[in-house]
């Protein structure tokens, strides 16, 4: 495996939404790039001021989406072809980002990368509504899932045990909400465990709904929630159900 | 609970430790404060360049350690004094930061608040030695603990069941590490599961040991490795032992 002189990926998180939760390193990648290699999870106000070109590999509607061997084959041609490229994952790219696969196919193609972390929306999402998914007294663990399998849209993941002093975070998970509610409620998870739904956390456009585990189903129906949100199970969201008027709530971003 | 005028606190995220890995709006704040109180966690290289005074509040040798409520009480006080103050919490201040207690207290004095998430330890530590804590195939749930329980230096955290398709990050266990390993293997967990301690992830003097899980204990004792520290179990980790020699990997931070 030699390395292909000069040629180098950035793989890049891009923090979970707001431009002004990007690392310093990150901005300074992304404002010297020549390529920012983006899918549907970086929301455009991240990229909106750089003159760098944007490659988008993400799902658009109607269509097949790209798949991960032809993102890795499009960021080794443009790598190969001496342009500085950015590949820019949601959130922090270890974090369900398949930032694994391409190191490993920038490996076998013998190009250097650097893997630069971002806050993930696994923790920022929550705490925009205030929920800390570790408390003293509340939640000593904190479980990161996703809630549908890359390549296998319907296979569900599978949960935990329950624990009182756990918090659950589903990422990707709207689209399954009401298998996956209905998969915890048969594993004994109690039925009045504080729930939240957070769509476009920390985004000017961000909403959240927040219920009983059993009734969030039926709230992010209702509400018509959009994706990407992120899903947060426990004690540790009981804050914001507790502010919440009767049993559930519904809000958009606090002022 | 009324607002007292004008007062306001912001609790945020260092991040990791290398500096550039704090977010813009971190960085932002940092530069405009009077006053940073920061703990053992945040590296002195965070606020190195600013002016503010900085309040340490962290444990010092020898000495008993500030309470929690002595921490909330000196934040009161400097914001109610009109000071610009930014509670600094290494990593993610949601993420065995405390940061749930210290905005209890601060709603409980009427001082309002903003936090601002960080990159976690938690997924920066493993990442800066290449690991992805979720990969396609490999693992898809991390599982993210403390090692010690504060306020209960002796008290083991409870371990989830073991499944390999899970990593397990445990924050603060590098005094523990002995008595979690001993545990594990207890439950089941594989002798020959693969495990990586990081200490000071991400700055220059980071170094880790990886093993087998039944062999970690000694390798960090013998390696005299130092917090703050980061452990990692799983095959995430896998590739980290497979380049190693032998059976135990040690090494200084890769240039």
């Amino acid at each position: 495996m030699t390395s292909r002189a000069g040629a180098k990926i950035f793989i890049v998180g891009a923090g979970p939404g707001d431009p002004s939760l990007m690392t310093l390193r990150a901005a300074a990648l992304v404002a010297g790039a020549d390529d920012l290699v983006v899918d549907a999870l970086v929301p455009a106000a991240i990229y909106r001021q750089s003159n760098a070109r944007v490659v988008y590999v993400g799902k658009r509607s109607g269509r097949p989406s790209i798949s991960q061997r032809d993102i890795e084959t499009i960021l080794i041609e443009l790598a190969v072809a001496g342009r500085r490229v950015v590949r820019l994952h949601g959130g922090d790219p270890s974090v369900f980002g398949r930032a694994g696969e391409e190191v490993r196919a920038l490996e076998e193609a013998g190009i250097d990368y650097e893997i630069v972390p971002g806050v993930s929306s696994a923790l920022a999402a929550p705490l925009a509504l205030g929920i800390s998914v570790t408390e003293r007294d509340v939640a000593d663990r904190v479980v990161i899932l996703t809630g549908h399998r890359s390549g296998l849209e319907n296979e569900m993941p599978e949960l935990p045990a329950y624990d009182p002093g756990q918090t659950i975070v589903l990422l990707m998970a709207l689209g399954n909400v009401e298998a996956l509610v209905e998969s915890a409620l048969e594993q004994g998870y109690p039925a009045d465990l504080p729930a939240v739904a957070i769509a476009n956390a920390t985004l000017p456009q961000q909403r959240y709904v927040a219920s009983e585990l059993a009734l969030l189903p039926a709230l992010v129906a209702e509400q018509r929630l959009e994706t990407p949100a992120t899903l947060v199970w426990g004690f540790a969201a009981e804050r914001v159900l507790d502010q919440a008027v009767g049993r559930t709530a519904v809000a958009d971003r606090q002022a």
